[in-house]
């Protein structure tokens, strides 16, 4: 029996796609009709009032809200937006059968306005079709499935101490917040408290929009300005797990960055936001995601990777598109997705794209230089997580992995081996953080794998598992 | 026997206030003439110099030190003090019978000027009377009595290894920094070196003052722009027991401050600091202090808390002001103050005007329902504690706990549950850092409960303490 | 038999000076021509085109570049280097017997001009010799070669999983980035993979200099301004190990930069940086290195440093200069350096010129109690090493440590001891940092201490190693 949640369970997704793991696992069917959370056949059939300036009906949204909640008015009064005339109701109003839609607002109450305070990337694709297609294609359009598809509800499981009514909770002052949320509607036509507000980028609609447009460009301003600061992608992108903002600051770029960013020009266009002359290093936004020295800008922030640096074993990307939030706006079923998603050419063309940005700056054989030795690093990573998981696979055959894995040090050690560890000696040595791939990574690895290894030897010796080993890795990485 | 520092003696203190505390632990008396640090009777008689511009005398202190301490007068050119003829004089000249009196100042030898080096809240509160009486209500204002009173002096008893003489060093490099020091005056009319400089909040002055305004407002520029920064809360609200400040640059309130705080108005006048206006998002002072949406301003950072975060059990704040301070200054003891001093008219109250400041940038529903599962994630925090808490009584009853604390791994797992994981799973929570409400708190509580049960298990199993059990949890988290 | 990175070999370094660690170790020959990596004896010969603008053959490589690597050539027109007429060719233009000369630059190809990629600081010293020299003299000169000389390949040994195809990634990524690189020539005239490229501090070039002058001095705008914020120290001066940006942003005077840093003259001249009229409060630069208050810069860093505080055991430094770069310069010979390298006047000059730079801001009994509270934390911390290397001795003596070292809860716990929590506790006391200073310092220590008691007092009961404890300090601080 698998279960899910378990070390073999965890284990078990090392070795094939997510997929299969969804289909594998009992809890999870793919066409589960409690899966179809939202309208997904719905389309916003609203349009955006035409011309600068705002109509009647929209300058009394602003009036009202001026004094109801001001600061909301003055955050949107310096966005691009508001140069462009596009205003409250633009956004926020849906039509009546918009699954979102309600009256509650006392402006609109009785009126055939309809107005939902959720915007759905349904509505933001409007004007920017491109941008919310490209999101879509990459793997930050799965991250709530990844939630709903039960790895992490394995984990919750185990936190809310078996008190469902926690649950709810422990997603959404966590979890939620950054990988996003199934947003179901509830009384009053308005979502429930367990599933909103999140500010997750993976947030599924009422309406079957997939994706939080507002994870990266905040409320109400919008402002590219604002997105391309390393402290955007920070709100989630930072810990134990997965330091890259910590990574970021440790590196050069970083550092130039704290120097010299208060000087910088942060407002130029997309594709026309200049190294050396706009910038003198780059951020998140401008390796993963800019229109740099001849690439095309692009939404999907998987476009230049080479590796899947997340899972227990890095692999190469070799899975083009991210196809999840497609398959689920067709047809309503959550699939975990494609975790080798990258670019559609393939891993090498991602890795090229990635030094066409780096030569901005660097001469060729520096960059290919570096990145060589962290391909390395990587390679020595799956050479430790693969020490690792034939010792967890052999006591796990010889019944010697103990039913509550994270009661088990033998499991706990693995866990952190490869998602604390292992992510940051990965993530540090791509991103040049050299105190991330050495000191909190490969360092950390060499002394965990020694203790997964007594842990080992005395329970092969043994045959049995030894209550009083109390210690292990793990406890505040 | 109750011993100061020990398992018991920590556990004891979630079950009662901490008066009682103070009046059980055989080594405090309330009434102590030791603990009578101070002249508490003395008030301040010098008067301000009115007027613009400064005397004769004030400006020979101004010359004298643009020399000897250049960059202290340059700071204070730079501040309103000096706008509104406020010299050292007026602030560091006190009357002869003042405890912190001396003329070891070559410029007022012999002359009838006396000045200290410290100025006590009780010069401050000559122009600032509500600002200091604010302060004291709150509980910033027995930091230091904290200390004092052993619970810390407990944990210090461990950690000089025996040497007393070391005592001073480890309070005045670590604890006394944020908490404050009780000042004693040595030879010459001089602080004790082992008691001062002392940043922390709490510092009691020899003259009975008790807080240290220049703990957030720093020496010689008194900005309250620079106090509305997160880095002014941040020398003291950070680190694994309570990450105010790592929360918060998890946040997207810290996001927004990273983006644009260079370009906010930070100098505004109190009260006229205004959302939208001046900031586009809030900082510590914003939510805690500042007068917003018409809230008045205050000084009491405690008015809009409804929790106890920091306690091994959390309970809502039902106890009014603080009253520590007034207490001390009264009488000369020191207590141990009111851990659920809050809003003098309860925690829904305080809530209520928590609600007020989120609604100039959110809507009602949006800050309600966070705060809910805010308040939930709270109560399953205490759950934790209660499961874990059981345990260590019930081994404290069978004398399976081992004598010194530290050395015992279920002392050591139990501490770090509340006074590290707990707090920053429930600060993470009620102010919106995700990472911290999970990552670092629930996820580490889950599998420190496991360990502390793995160890309950074998201690009640085998009716002895396993002397080889070398792990818990705790060490660098 | 001493094995290089057992126990025993770390703690012998704890009673002798590091040259003797070298003599010792029969792996590292002090005359070995395996270490004669470069040629020591090269002098450059290029001297500097002389007068404002450029020269036609510097202009050509100017305006390819522009085209090619454009934000280089942006970067550098921001320089003070390009207003005094330093291009590309004067810093990059060497002569033909240079070890790292090439023509791969198709711009040079068949002319008699050679270049190199890589700038020793033989070439920067041709304009500043006092700086390079300064440097020389500190103990960033030997950072590389630290590694070289096998403590750090001790570690590495046990990183790459036995195989060394991996050593080159785990240094190049981690390493080296900070502590630098002996760089080795490969095919084609240029720098091999492995060894290039490394913003280390201690880079060893081909042509015999010691140094990276761009370390902190980030390419190609070379700026003072960039140097002398904190975050230029800390893409090497952080994390578990020596948290120094992290002890900063904990200190007031961290606090100030964060407040005020962005309103701060950050481009006055070396010696002409004024505290109080350029900057309210110090950065790393201003008290290891600026002209403050009468003092001489410097880019000796260690001139004003009373302890050697990362070392085991902290004494005083009483060794002058460091002579390993010169001793390298001279001879070929890599040796382990100073660690007691200072001021040459000793540590209580040392001490003296660090309170000439506290005076400009502080009152001599201000930083004179607080740094002598420091100095008793530095002893307190030396008790509790004295203590953990004496059992770690006796157990070594008692052939009870495990062979691999970092398989041994024993030495990981000492490891932890005095390489983690012990700089902590000493950096975090000097430089006012106190959550450094306490919770990541002392209160750790306290615990190890009693850890590493509990496995010594098993150890010696039982007479043998109970290979079932699995933990022990360490894992993620």
């Amino acid at each position: 029996m698998v279960i899910v949640g378990s070390a073999s369970w965890y284990l078990s997704k090392a070795n094939k796609t997510q997929n299969q793991v969804v289909a594998d696992n009992p809890n999870v069917s793919l066409n589960n009709s409690n899966l179809r959370y939202a309208n997904i056949a719905y389309s916003e059939k609203i349009t955006l009032s035409k011309g600068k300036g705002v109509t009647k009906q929209a300058a009394s949204c602003i009036e009202c809200h001026a004094q109801k909640t001001p600061a909301i008015v003055q955050d949107w009064s310096k966005s691009s937006m508001a140069h462009a005339g596009v205003s409250c109701i633009d956004c926020h109003g849906v039509s009546k059968d918009n699954p979102m839609a309600n009256q509650n607002c006392p402006g609109v109450k009785g009126t055939n306005i309809y107005v939902s305070k959720m915007v759905s990337p349904k509505t933001c694709a409007k004007c920017h079709p491109n941008e919310v297609k490209e999101f879509e294609e990459s793997g930050h359009a799965r991250a709530a499935f990844h939630l709903a598809l039960k790895p992490d509800q394995g984990l919750i499981a185990h936190e809310d101490m078996g008190a469902p009514e926690y649950k709810d909770a422990v997603v959404l002052t966590g979890c939620a917040q950054c990988h996003g949320s199934i947003i179901k509607m509830g009384p009053n036509h308005e979502p429930t408290q367990g599933t909103w507000p999140s500010h997750g980028i993976g947030n599924v609609y009422p309406d079957g929009g997939v994706g939080n447009c507002a994870s990266c460009h905040f409320n109400h301003q919008f402002s590219i300005a604002q997105a391309r600061k390393p402290s955007s992608c920070a709100t989630c992108h930072l810990g134990p797990d997965h330091p890259d903002i910590e990574v970021y600051n440790n590196s050069v770029h970083g550092a130039l960055f704290a120097a010299h960013g208060d000087k910088w020009h942060w407002g130029s266009p997309p594709g026309a936001w200049i190294p050396g002359v706009d910038y003198d290093a780059p951020t998140c936004a401008t390796c993963h995601m800019s229109g740099v020295n001849g690439l095309q800008p692009t939404h999907n922030v998987d476009m230049r990777l080479k590796w899947n640096l997340w899972a227990p074993i890095s692999k190469e990307r070799t899975g083009g598109y991210e196809t999840a939030a497609f398959e689920y706006m067709k047809t309503g079923k959550l699939t975990a997705g494609n975790p080798l998603a990258g670019n559609p050419k393939g891993p090498q063309e991602a890795r090229k794209e990635m030094l066409q940005v780096c030569a901005s700056c660097h001469t060729q054989s520096f960059a290919n230089n570096y990145l060589a030795m962290a391909d390395k690093q990587i390679e020595l990573y799956n050479k430790y997580a693969h020490a690792a998981s034939e010792m967890i696979n052999t006591l796990e055959k010889k019944h010697l992995m103990m039913k509550d894995p994270w009661a088990d040090p033998a499991f706990r050690t693995y866990y952190y081996m490869w998602h604390h560890e292992g992510r940051r000696m990965r993530q540090g040595a791509v991103m040049e953080g050299p105190d991330y791939s050495h000191w909190h990574g490969v360092f950390q690895l060499q002394q965990s794998l020694r203790i997964l290894q007594a842990i080992y030897n005395q329970r092969m010796k043994d045959g049995k598992i030894d209550p009083n080993q109390i210690g292990g890795v793990g406890m505040g990485e």
